[in-house]
């Protein structure tokens, strides 16, 4: 007689089960506090020992990845805290997710790691379907080529490189002269190049040397190393609530744009390129009005400026859209878009095929990638479409954001941001010594959680982060601003 | 009555297996080719497809990773290959070698690919551990520290921003000035840098953009793109046989030396470090002798400039020692080795701690590594050790070179080079022309192989090629050169 009855019940509680649910059956139910702070005991013995052989100075806790689960991340102490950082904006699909281990697990992923292949040279018999079928499916509208990479940093250094080399080849109109191979090789003019890649003030788009010279989010990120002598532009500072400040925010972004146009003019046919996140993440969760974005596309065009959209950490569905510029409605697609993080695979989109430079061996390495990257990041894709994962952030964003406006009214949450814009949500603190209290405060509440700019919280959960996850870190965080 | 005698066979058998023949047992006993040219019609088809979305125009062949096997790699068209070029220069224990596969199936290697983490933030319980029993246990005498990266040129560039970081902390001699953090924020001195980084001429380094303004191999790397203004010291130009023009041969040296010392004293103080391969690979195998190495280590302790050695092609035993470094008896050890390719994982190997920044979050990025690499790492180095494979390669790359200077007396194999270098070998073809035919005229009878610098050949097969591959190999070398 029971049988038909659990029949029931399980047919019953699956028609109920969210993604979340599917994906993670026993995901706790709350953080799960054991020790009084975090890190714990076990956390700070580990990170001491991994201290004696790497730079472990900028660690929250030690992990535990094995047991982490779906929005929960594990540390050594048996915690689990809800994870609204999510290594930096990069889980996708929550800890663990069992789709991700079955590819993890799939004889294409042990060939992908075994048999790493130098891709530009002896690229397998599959990668052009694995892109295909990933990546290539995700591609913003218009842009149908891939360069790939291996880090953020990377992706926007490669698309500088092919921002470069298509101006110079237009510009040339034949081939390299005796003079331009032999000063090159003293990196000297006109073989090196004197153009420049325009970024925006409080703008990242990584460390390394050219990436680091258009990043401008804060001076810890640049100090004693060399740059180029490359231009910033200034990026609208914007008063919230946004409906209250129309006009100011749109005379605001005009003076912006005025001063960009300004820039391209002064250096005479010699910007290459502009980068800009759709919002500025590490420099504080900056964002711009669609208007701000539309009119760059059009300055960008009628001054032969390449426009690269660095989407390494607003792509792949956080913003309640795939990609995070299709919020702005641009007159025509990007030029280049850059991505990373959520996907794990890196690299940059283009339509144009002289993005791609006019000789073989000019954009190339040893890897050109990673096809073990190439397959979680399919994965990752396929689940996105499969669990409708972009509209259904969309919406926990807004629950979200309608919840912290309501707090905003008995707290200081200050210039809350990210309004229709998914779990891309951030607000400011008083400073940045009540933001580092705020911080630790959640942490010991069992919440993960991480700033961005001076004194900035930001948002950056999974996309499996449901409303029952919201109602959980609102609760957390109401506390937190109460104990203040 | 079969039975026994079975058994003792397969003893009896495995009593002689080598490495390779355990590894591998069903290896090809030669190349197969099932076309007449390679690539194949599988193959042109397969990178027509592939290049309508990525760039295919350094396309060999297409390659059949899956039933690629030992030192064999099989193409779309179903021919194998011997291999002596290996991903240039990357795959370290031969295609699906088995341990590989099973670190690939573990159950680390899926937490460490679905759970990346933010390395530096989010620490795994585990990474102390993998870093300790694989890369460090690896790391060359006198260097008992690590950072992490993502390839060779990544591993590069996070060793110039430490030694940048270091010669200006040492210099500031406290707190940052409000004049630096303002200026950098505009890419201006005294915030950002105006230290070089010196390196040789032909000397490769990368292609990202600090790495390539120390890459001086070829000018296609390098056209179109901006450089910093760093110096370049001229390398030796070796004659060979190298026992025949010693006197010579050191006067080079001593020549390069003296302009490498005057490059630093012009700097006055300003040259951070110097970066230089053991063997410069890309630029031609260009060989200079323990002396020159010697010396060079002591002009750097002289004036301070920081002495990194690129291992990123010559590291992990294929020059029949664990680092080709070793071969140079140094008077003390380099103060960094950068690393990648055959461990697959990147970075550097450092010892004084003063080159961890004296801050956190200077030396950082989102993932400062990938678990996953170091996880294959660890695999390798261990495989390396178990099968004493960096002294059998050091044994086979004496077999190789002494049949080769043989040939050498018949046919233009000019300029061998590379002796007890384990299978690190190379030697020049008369002009580009004629090194092209070769190279092709041996992938036609079965043998992958690829060219450097200008005019050269360059062997860089992986650590499980025995005498018998070393046969075929010479014997299609001479069918190739007699048909000339």
């Amino acid at each position: 007689m029971l049988r038909p009855i659990k029949h029931l019940r399980s047919i019953r509680a699956k028609r109920f089960l969210s993604t979340c649910e599917s994906y993670f059956p026993d995901e706790p139910k709350a953080p799960i506090l054991k020790t009084s702070t975090i890190p714990g005991p076990k956390s700070e013995q580990l990170n001491n020992e991994l201290g004696e052989i790497f730079d472990n100075r900028a660690t929250y806790f030690v992990s535990d990845y094995y047991n982490s689960k779906g929005n929960y991340i594990s540390d050594a102490d048996g915690n689990y805290l809800l994870d609204v950082y999510a290594q930096i904006s990069s889980i996708a699909l929550g800890y663990n997710n069992p789709e991700l281990i079955k590819t993890a697990k799939s004889d294409e992923m042990t060939n992908a790691l075994i048999n790493r292949p130098a891709l530009a040279c002896f690229p397998s018999t599959d990668y052009a379907t694995i892109l295909n079928e990933g990546i290539l499916s995700a591609a913003p509208k218009g842009m149908n080529k891939v360069w790939t990479a291996l880090s953020g940093s990377d992706a926007n250094e490669t698309a500088y490189k092919a921002a470069f080399m298509y101006h110079h080849t237009k510009r040339r109109n034949g081939d390299f002269s005796a003079e331009e191979l032999e000063s090159v090789m003293n990196n000297e003019l006109p073989g090196a190049s004197d153009m420049v890649i325009l970024s925006f003030d409080k703008g990242f788009h990584g460390r390394l040397f050219g990436s680091l010279s258009t990043t401008r989010s804060k001076a810890i990120h640049k100090l004693d190393i060399p740059a180029f002598n490359w231009p910033k532009a200034p990026f609208p500072s914007l008063k919230y609530p946004l409906n209250e400040f129309e006009a100011e925010n749109r005379q605001e972004e005009d003076k912006c744009l005025q001063e960009f146009e300004s820039i391209i003019k002064s250096y005479n046919g010699k910007v290459a390129a502009m980068i800009i996140e759709p919002v500025q993440s590490e420099g504080g969760d900056n964002h711009a009005t669609p208007y701000f974005f539309q009119q760059l596309r059009k300055i960008t065009q009628d001054n032969d400026v390449l426009m690269i959209v660095d989407e390494v950490q607003t792509g792949v569905g956080a913003s309640g859209k795939l990609w995070a510029h299709e919020h702005f409605d641009l007159p025509s697609p990007p030029d280049m878009v850059t991505f990373s993080k959520k996907f794990q695979a890196a690299g940059f989109y283009f339509s144009n095929p002289e993005l791609q430079p006019n000789q073989p061996y000019r954009q190339f390495n040893t890897w050109c990638g990673d096809p073990s990257k190439a397959l979680i990041a399919k994965t990752i894709y396929q689940e996105v479409v499969k669990h409708d994962l972009v509209n259904k952030t969309a919406s926990i964003g807004n629950y979200l954001f309608s919840n912290l406006k309501s707090l905003a009214e008995k707290y200081p949450i200050l210039n809350l941001r990210g309004e229709n814009f998914g779990t891309f949500i951030a607000w400011d603190c008083k400073d940045a010594n009540e933001r580092g209290k705020l911080l630790l405060s959640l942490r010991n509440k069992g919440i993960n959680i991480g700033g961005c700019g001076d004194y900035s919280i930001r948002l950056r959960p999974p996309l499996v982060f449901e409303q029952k996850h919201a109602d959980i870190f609102l609760s957390a965080l109401e506390d937190a601003l109460k104990e203040l």
